[in-house]
């Protein structure tokens, strides 16, 4: 294991962090809010005394960084991150115990957005900013941000493949450090889209950012306490859609760019990712009928929901906990499929829904008629085997995370349905669950124990698993 | 296809459900309970011109008899079988409508044990007699049992192969007529040996016979209201040694029959069956304290609830739906994990289990390491990456088909909790679930979509998945 080297990348992670860390600062400071600015200013300056120390440590690192160091360095990365970013919180007392500091800033980074904190109205703007801003960086990664920025080389794939969802990381154009600046540039124009629509439908500027941001990284944390159900119908319809786009996959937008029409529209993840939004919105609509007033409302409120919880974004216009069971249902099968691979979204993505589906297929047919030789195909190209043997793989991690995790946060004693849709949500980085972690509920009654694994979960979640099981393997800290 | 030859096994399978159907037809004669007895001798009519049909239907056969053919003819075969089987329920009156009657005789078939009868004390012995033998026949498999008194023949393994439970089905002696014949010898021992432990307690000969048989299917219906609950410790206790020995992969027996004790000793799969059976029990034990009077009665409905549901069989000595939210967690867990391949239970299987995570360990080192070679083991032997495909396969059918009948009865209103026990009993094939379908209730008041639905879980968990899959599949009815 190269420790010098996974502690250099440590290091920038820290130094990006720090970089933003600023406008909360400057916030604090405008608003003179003194303990805020003071909790803030402890971080960063923990930031960067840790920076120091790594790079000191670190110096003269041997190259040598292989897809075993890459995961480990983005599992041990997102941690420290999480470490120092919650220190705001836990300093300026807004939240009083550490574990639930924690909590809250690994559900920001991982675009969770759990809460537990009961109300937010009460927080001060610098804390919400924060909050919403660690979505907007988790989405897209701090690993694929400080590719973006710095001088490539070319174990760097290896950290973009270990951070970035989906099963097979692409590159947009032969360049990593070009691949990771596209995307982010189009991120930074959908993000930016997204504010002007906000603020056209007379939304303050500082919602309209924190509400982007939310959207973007498809988080979900809110800085009001009914999250958007106080806006109009047309900030609404506009969360909606942006919700939607930011769970496409966005080497989409680049073929988009590259006028590649054809390709955009024939890409069958695409096409799932939409036909299950469309048929679940009908399903949904079809079941509520008579439950609000108008069928507008209805379509309004059917389309919101759908799409906070596909892409796993976790914004609410409504306290969907008190729908029938048949819509629920559904929601609980959409936190499982999750939005488009390439996207901020989390969830199993739609692509590996479908090569699982297409393998499946593929083995009946095999037992079925054993003589003949079956691929799978996508887009109408070979998929590889060993890409269907990590979908497997994964399929099998997600199973028994799930199945762990349900257990051991039973122990606080907990209904099944509260336990199994929190774990749901946590580890498919959507937020809000059903009953008593509905909507209009938090995750504040959960034991400290509880909480550590639904930490690990929305970690797992968001970094699709691979480099969190690093962080617990043997083969990962012995020797060769 | 080759259909006529399908229309002869299901032609004999007709015959041995005819002979089977005599027992009760003679204890509602001795009763002289003439309602019931015109209603078993209406199904053994039905049977008789049903096999009569198909045999000169299907007159001149040709051989060409593939793995294809075997999955249809399973899933047919047991289809048919059960809507033959459920008419004594239906005509008697008992059962007033179809499809609670076919709900309840697949369950016995299965080895479910979900029963939609709110109470079955008030039931003709007739009647408790063929629900427990549904169990008992339906544990080893009719075809099984067909092929150890039919003179063998080369493609019967496709037929042993689509019946029994396990990924890798092996035959104990080359021949297969010979393997079904050893394995319903050990079976009826077994069962007897059942009887002889349950007489001993002082348990009436009807009620150990029934009890017996349910336990030797891992079925669960009880003769009683509270299923287990009425009889002695002693009787309970043998109930559980009895149900964890059903669990067990038959092999074993045989293997010890043969005097090969370290083999069985050394089995990876048995070695994980008991282990997650003592580990549960330790941790349910641990968790339940101060909910019993005494540590003994706590260690013993621990040991017995464990064993019921881990081996799938369903019977019920205390309402675990009062238990903790922890210890309902963990049955959900073994609901899922299940007994032995190559035994009477049901679930995943416990080898399955072990070769997932198997295959997923694999695969982790593999990304991490991309440049060794590894297989995956098992006994000290390396395990085909045909039946590791196939096993991620079933894992895939597993839990799409969890899916789809969880969002389909979710459309009957009931809780979250209810669905997911319900769809998760009956498609282990355990029986009762939590909450409304919990110990102490029944499944009557799902919508009869819901209970079709359930009934295909019931016989897609029975049968594997594959021969109901086939049934469905496109490739099945068409010719190649």
């Amino acid at each position: 294991m190269n420790y010098k080297m996974m502690g250099r990348f440590v290091a920038q992670m820290l130094a990006v962090e720090a970089v933003f860390l600023l406008p909360p600062i400057l916030i604090a400071a405008i608003e003179g809010d003194v303990p805020t600015l003071y909790a803030f200013l402890f971080g960063l300056v923990v930031a960067l005394v840790l920076m120091g120390m790594l790079f000191v440590l670190c110096k003269g690192a041997k190259s040598g960084f292989y897809a075993k160091e890459g995961f480990t360095c983005v599992g041990v990365g997102w941690v420290v991150l999480s470490l120092v970013g919650c220190l705001p919180f836990w300093i300026s007392g807004q939240i009083p115990r550490f574990i639930d500091a924690f909590f809250e800033i690994v559900s920001g980074f991982t675009t969770t957005g759990a809460s537990i904190l009961p109300e937010v109205e009460s927080l001060p703007h610098a804390i919400l900013y924060w909050r919403s801003f660690s979505h907007w960086l988790g989405g897209m990664g701090v690993l694929v941000f400080l590719l973006a920025i710095m001088p490539g080389s070319g174990f760097m794939l290896h950290l973009m493949r270990a951070e970035s969802p989906g099963p097979n990381v692409g590159k947009l154009v032969p360049k990593m450090r070009q691949t990771a600046g596209i995307l982010y540039l189009m991120y930074i124009l959908l993000t930016v889209l997204d504010i002007l629509f906000l603020l056209l439908g007379r939304m303050p500027l500082f919602d309209a950012v924190c509400t982007a941001f939310g959207t973007a990284g498809t988080g979900g944390f809110g800085i009001h306490n009914d999250s958007i159900a106080g806006y109009s119908p047309y900030l609404q319809n506009v969360c909606t859609v942006f919700m939607l786009l930011f769970g496409v996959n966005f080497s989409c937008y680049y073929l988009l760019l590259l006028r590649q029409f054809r390709s955009v529209f024939r890409d069958e993840e695409l096409r799932l990712y939409f036909g299950v939004y469309f048929v679940s919105v009908g399903l949904i609509v079809w079941n509520l009928r008579g439950f609000y007033a108008t069928l507008g409302e209805t379509v309004r409120h059917a389309a919101f929901q759908v799409a906070t919880i596909l892409t796993t974004t976790g914004y609410a216009t409504t306290d969907f906990d008190l729908w029938p069971s048949f819509s629920k249902a559904i929601l609980l099968f959409l936190m499982i499929v999750g939005a488009c691979a390439g996207s901020t979204g989390g969830g199993i993505k739609c692509v590996r829904v479908m090569l699982l589906f297409k393998s499946l297929r593929r083995n009946v047919r095999k037992v079925m008629r054993p003589k003949q030789v079956q691929v799978v195909r996508t887009n109408g190209q070979t998929v590889a085997e060993e890409i269907l043997d990590n979908t497997n793989a994964y399929l099998v991690a997600y199973v028994a995370i799930l199945i762990v995790s349900f257990i051991l946060i039973s122990r606080d004693g907990l209904s099944t349905g509260t336990n199994v849709s929190a774990v749901l949500a946590c580890f498919n980085n959507i937020g809000p669950g059903l009953e008593q972690v509905g909507p209009t509920c938090n995750y504040a009654m959960y034991s400290d124990i509880s909480k550590l694994v639904l930490i690990i979960d929305m970690l797992a979640g968001r970094l699709e698993i691979f480099p969190i099981l690093a962080l617990f393997s043997r083969t990962t800290w012995t020797r060769r």
